[in-house]
């Protein structure tokens, strides 16, 4: 019998792939169950999941039957041995619980590179010459704002930094090295992939005093949130800016609103927020700050890579016991 | 007596500069007047500006007296042989006229190809992600706007034209080079300065067939005027998107609403209208498209590169009677 692998939440773009990848070598499954309690039912021995090998999981499955904490670690069946994770970030799997059980999590790193990294120049260049407050003006029956030339600068010879440089980090330094900017990163230690042109600074508050253009881009962990507070906003120049595309709770967003507030952050270019799907409403009202509904890798070529990626994950399970892309924590 | 400069206009972030490039060589004199009427009798024999040698010309002074249309220039005075705008883009500027009275026009060329450059980069990844619209449906209260993913894509792989290659283009296809698009170009001769990875399409209908993207980055003349019409827009794919950094007129804005509204255009990301400050109200009311009021160059450092590129025009032509950058027509 052909090992069963359950599709937890919807296969947008890869279905064709899906086939392609799994049915050669597995039996597929996709949920159906409406509540936690009824999937964990299916989990249990008897139930019509309780042999399933491996797992797709997609984060819009959360809204029926919750996020892959402790608790739905525990309840998957002895069998399952890999949770394939659709994303980059996977801060919303509970990695712990599943390495506990035997469990390998993956991830989809690279397959959301390219969107991210241009989510991010997008803010970048918005922040730089305030392009969303110029385009609200103009809706809004205006045409130029006033003070957009006061406060809006190129690119070249201004510096950014990057904190938390990893794939998606090299992915923008790519995208804009020709915009002759200076280009500096810190993280704990060195990244070994760092292009040439990219300065480590290994005090990040030496870099911080540095830069024109902050650029958040770690993954949120214990050691992540918060990072970014009052402190180090503040060791940040009068009039400088900030881009996250990562998480919003790596900034302390009550530091950075009081430093938007008073001027000594210019502007931010925000793709993620502390409490998604709510924004504060502070930052809402404020034209000159450019924000996303987390829509960094929103796009279809970008979702399907995505999807591409977790398949392969659980398709080299099957046939070899070891998918590309297991999350570091379970390497 | 040393030769006489009038600034018609303000100079805004130059003004340092401007003591040091032309006050050892020059008697700056700036425009004091109040109307047309007036400046064309300051011109006039006996006026005090009857003896300018040069004039730096912001288009802003048009709100006081005007364009410099044939009549400016035939009110010049006979001791005028310099006209510097500030400005890549010349078509407020009678040339013919200029040249009929022996007036050398010069542009600012160069000085705004980062600013307008980084504009269409911009505006092409807004088109290609559907980022205003997810920032307008955000700040309405809303999140991740419905429809976005499926109507979203990476850059990678697509195909971008840019009709009419010059060295806004050439700063462009350098920036957006690390995205990995295709990259095709129409003029209607071959640019000995395009870069090698850049494919010449002689055939424009050819060229409009391949692209998901058209960037508009022709200056507007006689030619260029409604260049890209209703036969054009529908010569390019179904779906497609088109850039305008450059006037609004080389478009017709007709043709282009109208394929906006059948979906032939999937987006448009715009700097320019046919009727500045005037936005057709049908362009507003699509959540689908950018739009920015004319802010291409609109910042402080493109603004300042390009007052001391037209005031090095009048210092190299009062020391050498030639400037660096006179327009094609006056070489």
């Amino acid at each position: 019998m052909a090992p069963k692998i359950l599709i937890m939440g919807k296969l947008v773009w890869a279905q064709k792939e899906c086939e392609d990848l799994l049915s050669p070598v597995a039996e597929i499954v996709h949920m159906q169950s409406d509540s936690r309690e009824q999937l964990f039912q299916q989990f249990a021995p008897g139930g019509e999941y309780s042999d399933v090998v491996g797992i797709y999981h997609e984060h819009l499955s959360a809204k029926l039957v919750g996020h892959p904490d402790a608790a739905m670690m525990e309840a998957l069946p002895e069998s399952c041995k890999w949770f394939a994770h659709k994303g980059a970030g996977y801060d919303s799997v509970n990695v712990e619980a599943a390495k506990k059980r035997g469990i390998i999590v993956s991830n989809t790193p690279g397959a959301v590179n390219e969107a991210t990294a241009t989510t991010a120049v997008y803010l970048l260049i918005s922040c730089m010459r305030h392009f969303s407050m110029a385009e609200a003006h103009l809706r809004a029956g205006g045409f130029t704002p006033p003070g957009v030339e006061q406060s809006s600068f190129d690119l070249s010879g201004k510096t950014i930094g990057i904190l938390g440089l990893g794939s998606i980090g090299i992915t923008f330094v790519n995208y804009i090295r020709p915009f002759g900017m200076r280009m500096i990163y810190h993280n704990r230690k060195p990244n070994a992939q760092a292009p040439e042109d990219l300065t480590y600074v290994s005090d990040m508050y030496e870099m911080l005093g540095q830069v024109d253009v902050l650029f958040v881009s770690c993954p949120l962990n214990e050691k992540t949130r918060g990072l970014v507070g009052k402190k180090e906003i503040r060791s940040m120049k009068k009039g400088s800016m900030l881009v996250n595309t990562a998480r919003g709770p790596i900034i302390d967003e009550e530091a950075m609103i009081e430093a938007l507030q008073d001027g000594h952050l210019s502007s931010v270019g925000l793709d993620v927020f502390v409490k998604e799907p709510q924004v504060d409403q502070r930052l809402i009202d404020m034209p000159h700050v450019t924000l996303l509904p987390h829509v960094g890798t929103e796009n279809q070529d970008a979702r399907r890579k995505m999807e591409v990626l977790a398949l392969t994950n659980l398709r080299d399970f099957v046939t070899k016991g070891m998918g590309p892309t297991p999350v570091p924590e379970c390497i």
